[in-house]
């Protein structure tokens, strides 16, 4: 057998390390290269800076809200289940509504997908929420609907849905609205949940 | 707002569509592709399957071994969140030990980190189950450590851990290992949660 690190600590440190050294953050504000560089850990891809797209308040208006108590807002449950809770400086909900029972039915009436139609149970805790879309490119779609509907704003929007149908298309839509919502994203086809957790974990707490 | 595909069932026939018209699975074995294009859905990379390396029966014997009731042990809470679980054959055991509250002393003990040590909570459900390593390179190492020691043999690994540091030897060492365990693994630092619950999706039912 192959000898290999067992110190979880220094697994950590060498690989934050790497990153650092192989990563071109340069173009990143500070506050955002600390996030990339656990989004870029999450899926072992140092180019994923490339396609970051971001806005200037995002890292410190999420980062307030959830020092607030804000609730994050998951798309799928493999979002939700990658947030660290021990990072959460307040304890904060971290909130799925894809799985809960009306959904189906609610996507049936509405004639959407699952995914979009969950965004509705979304909007007694949306204003000033942490959002984390990683995977339905239609979550976003609707969450956008929803705000030019005037729903209640987010504090910021981590926008990596993932994939081949829409994933593009959804995150160019929130990065370009003009409802300016302050937002993260992965543009291209490259996203997930693993990276839509590691944002949140990144900006819970800045403890590498 | 941009017109976008609400219908989800076209979301998915779309989806695998243009992924079969782009990558080129022409070298892979037809079980291993259909496992190998829910893979790419996943991450929206087609280029993945120019890192797949597979033993010819993994994809059947995994198959086989769900049919039969197998457990699936994933190596973080994230894989088992993305098993889908009304895909699986036998209302199959989706199992992490991750967090089980012995696994942080059990680590201490044996000078590792939690994720090895978890897999000593795997031995009692491991002849015969369908391994699934999304995140952690050292549950790899140390499944293989067990299996040297004369571990029971499970009837698959589906080994995709992502990362900087020991993800790529892991792996390796996974489908170089002298005992020559049924594998399926993506070479290099990519992997991650989302690719590893996709792999165990598409073995468990082949509808897409």
């Amino acid at each position: 057998m192959i000898d290999y690190e067992k110190d979880g600590a220094a697994i950590y440190r060498q690989s934050f390390a790497t990153i650092r050294a192989e990563a071109d953050l340069a173009a990143l504000p500070a506050d955002v290269a600390q996030v990339a560089v656990r989004m870029i850990h999450a899926c072992g891809m140092t180019d994923l800076v490339e396609d970051l797209l971001w806005s200037s308040n995002v890292v410190a208006d999420a980062r307030r809200a959830l020092h607030a108590g804000a609730p994050i807002l998951c798309d799928v449950n493999m979002v939700a289940s990658g947030v660290t809770r021990k990072r959460l400086p307040a304890d904060n909900e971290v909130i799925c509504t894809l799985t809960d029972p009306s959904v189906p039915e609610l996507a049936r009436a509405m004639g959407t997908t699952r995914s979009a139609a969950a965004m509705e149970l979304w909007l007694p805790r949306l204003e000033g929420a942490v959002v984390a879309v990683g995977n339905a490119p239609t979550s976003l779609f609707r969450l956008l609907e929803l705000i030019e509907a005037g729903a209640p704003r987010p504090a910021a929007v981590i926008g990596v849905p993932v994939g081949f149908i829409g994933a593009a298309e959804s995150k160019q839509a929130l990065a370009e609205h003009p409802a300016a919502l302050e937002h993260l994203v992965v543009r291209g086809r490259r996203g997930g949940s693993a990276i839509a957790a590691a944002a949140i974990n990144a900006i819970a707490s800045e403890q590498e």
